[in-house]
Order: C-alpha cells, then sequence, then structure tokens
C-alpha cells in the first residue's frame, strides 16, 4: 500500500436568510465539494446559517481551527444583510477596513456614480489577503485560511479557479462505481467484507429509485488507484452469477 | 402590529459521504425549507456532514437542544455507511433496539427473501415514536424532537406530508417582492431606512447576474402580511421615477 500523506481538509459556510427561507435553492456546494476532491481536498463539514454577524463569528472561528481551510459562500455585497466580512473580522478579533486597492477599482469601475454603498465593497478584516490571477482579476478576499467566495453561483464559479491555483495536496481522489439489481439488504455482508478488508477505501451504497438498469450503485473511493481497483474487483468477485450490470 | 408568538424553529442535520465528496447533489434541505416556511416554522440552521456516529451523536446532541424540531436525512438504509440511527441513540444515551412493528412490516414485505441485513432497518432508538399516516403507511422513526428522513430525495418527499400533519405553528409566512435595475450601492440607503423602521420584517437583497428585465430583487417577509405589505410599499415610495420594474 502506497504510504500517503493524510489529505487537506475543508470545511464550507454557507450564509444567507434566502437559503434557510427556501426562497433561493443553494447551489454552490456541490460545485465547491467536486472542485476539492479534484485538488485532493477532503470537505469534511458544510454548516448554514442566516446573515447574523455573531454566528458568522462563532462559525469561521471554530471551523478555521478544525480544518486546513474554510470557504463561506455569500454576504459580501453592499447591502444590510452582507456581513460576511464583519463576522470573519470578529472571529479573528481584528477590525473591518477600507482597502485601499478595492477601492481605487471600485471608484473606477463607478466613477462618478460611487457611493458610501458601492465603497462598503472594499471593506476587509484587516491584514487580509487578495487573491487574483492574471485571468480574473477582481480579486477574492482571504483572511488566514478561509476564503471569502461570493453567494450569486455564477460569480462563485468564476472565482473557483483563483482558489484552484492556490491550494491543493497533490494527489487527487480516484473512484470507481458497481451497479448492480441487489437491494442493500442482501449486499451488506458482501459489503462489510470489503469494508474490513480494505480500510483505505471508502465504500458508499447508494439505492435508486425506480431505475430500471440497476438498484444499488456501490462506490469505491480512495488517492491510492491501485487500491481502489482492487477493492472494486474484490467486492465484484463476490456478487453471484449475472451480477454486475456494468461497473465504471 | 400584531403580536404573534414567536416561531417555532427547526434545524436539518444532512448525512453523507456522498454529499461532501460531490459525488451526490444535495437535493432535500430546500424542499425541506420551503415547507418549513409554509407552516410557519424558521428554519435557522443546515449541517452537512459525514457517516460518523459520533458526530452524528454530537450534532443531534446540540441541535435537538437549541432547536423545536430537528430533521436528519440520510443514513437510514441497511448498509455498513447507514449510521444515523445509532447516531441518534447515542445522542440521548439511549440503546438501539429491534422495532417489532418494523421488523413485522419488513419480514411481510421481504418475505423469505428477508435477512439480517433487511433487519436492520428495523432498528430505532429505544423509545422512538412510529410516525405514518392512513396515506403514507411506512413509518418515519421519531424520538423526541428529532425525526429521522430517508436521503434519497423521492422518498424524502414521500415522508414530508406526514411532518406537515404533525407540526406547525399556525401562522405562515408571506413574502413580496420589488424588482428593480437599481444596483446594491444604490439602493443601500433606501434599505437601511426600511430596515430600520420595520424590524419585525426580514428584508433581503438579492443580484441577478445578467438578467436584461432588473438588476435587483428585493424581499420582505414575515408573519404579520399588513406589515409585510407596508414595508414594500415604503420601500417603492422611495424609489426614483421609472422603478421598480415590477412588484409581487
Amino acid at each position: 500500500m502506497a504510504a500517503l500523506a493524510p489529505p487537506s481538509t475543508a470545511a464550507a459556510l454557507v450564509i444567507g436568510n434566502e437559503l434557510l427561507s427556501g426562497k433561493v435553492e443553494e447551489a454552490n456546494v456541490h460545485v465547491l465539494a467536486r472542485t476539492l476532491r479534484g485538488l485532493g481536498v477532503e470537505l469534511r463539514r458544510v454548516v448554514i446559517i442566516l446573515d447574523d454577524v455573531d454566528e458568522i463569528a462563532r462559525e469561521v472561528a471554530a471551523l478555521s481551527k478544525s480544518h486546513d481551510w474554510v470557504f463561506t459562500s455569500g454576504g459580501v455585497g453592499p447591502t444590510h444583510d452582507d456581513v460576511t466580512v464583519m463576522g470573519v473580522a470578529k472571529a479573528f478579533g481584528v477590525a473591518a477596513v477600507e482597502e485601499p486597492r478595492l477601492a481605487k477599482m471600485l471608484r473606477d469601475h463607478y466613477k462618478e456614480r460611487c457611493t458610501e454603498g458601492h465603497l462598503r465593497m472594499a471593506l476587509v478584516p484587516e491584514g487580509a489577503t487578495l487573491e487574483s490571477s492574471d485571468e480574473i482579476r477582481w480579486p477574492t478576499i482571504r483572511f488566514e485560511n478561509v476564503w471569502l467566495m461570493p453567494g450569486v453561483p455564477e460569480i462563485f464559479r468564476m472565482k473557483l479557479p483563483v482558489v484552484v491555483g492556490r491550494i491543493g495536496s497533490g494527489t487527487s481522489y480516484v473512484s470507481r462505481a458497481v451497479f448492480t439489481k441487489m437491494d442493500e439488504g442482501d449486499l451488506k455482508p458482501l459489503l462489510d467484507a470489503i469494508v474490513a478488508r480494505f480500510p483505505d477505501v471508502g465504500v458508499g451504497s447508494y439505492p435508486k429509485w425506480q431505475d430500471p438498469t440497476y438498484r444499488t450503485k456501490l462506490t469505491f473511493d480512495g488517492r491510492d488507484p491501485a487500491r481502489v481497483d482492487e477493492a472494486r474487483d474484490a467486492f465484484v468477485a463476490l456478487l453471484p452469477e449475472g451480477e454486475p450490470q456494468r461497473t465504471e
């Protein structure tokens, strides 16, 4: 078995009354999860909370201590319900201050229309870093291990490549799948045998509701491709005749 | 201003490695949020975690103390990664025991094919209640204020009417919206005035990315329809000529 360093870990803090009231459907966690997975970073926890400075501060303080990276989503606009910068500043015990480079970019963009409201988007936790790239020039605010990402899904996606350029543990995950018409109750003893034999491979079982081609999808995940293949093949060898329906 | 009792509160605990690895996109929080909103119940927090008994136990213990209702989603099948019943039992310091009525239903359903694996789905935290209705006969496990909902989206939705029949504070939320071509920076002072004047109305501001018909959607939410309408109308009265684009 190859000796791999443990993966980096991450948490996401998603901020927005509109998500918890059901007015807007959350759309950033899935793309963040897939992106981190591709970087070999393990997303271990997602918390969705209201637009509340103290709650943001509490969560950021806790999550940034227990994970290598934290990504906040939402609350970075100029209105009264945009309090993420204040929350992150409070989590680290620093002030929220106007960042000169951001203020200049806002003034250049809005020109004579630039108001105090617009300039509120130049506030950062004091000591923050501005992350950008040649392709994505509008900066993303990062404070220590906390990235302040926007909530608007299109902008969240536009900014992800900057994150990808900065983090990643170098060893991505691989994933294999087996599709069967057996149900989970019958599969349980076979899966238990594989889980015991391959502690370094994540084994998942997902029943499909009313699909004519299979009933249960089994997944095998890890960062060592040889071990993942071995676990999947060992599982397939335990299946009765006529199974599996297909493998990936 | 009508004196309304404070709303009931709820939290959701979503369990599943597949969601955090990005293999599967979470699909139950939004429908739960909308359903609770319709019942006048305030969803205040969502946490997504891995399939881990101790972490489930910790979260359930904390969330069930700080909210009127908790809804878990996922981890109620028969395989090694289905550990929600164990986690809830541990949170309350009780054992996981076979529930005779569930065991009989499983035996009747699977008949001679019924295995130990299938019967694992008859385990409940000792002292749990089985919730069902005339229309939805397969029971949902509830332990005190914690509902154990399935992760499969189609089954989650099928079971929601049982929840609706049991909880709800009687006074639903109403929501109004105003669409404008103004940007958030310009809207900020107008919104601040409304937020100060209507502390009992939730005011939200949502920029839309590249929509030709409007740039920002403002929302006004509360449980007193008269106050919500008053807040929206007061906001509209502050807008310049030519605005709003439309109201709802």
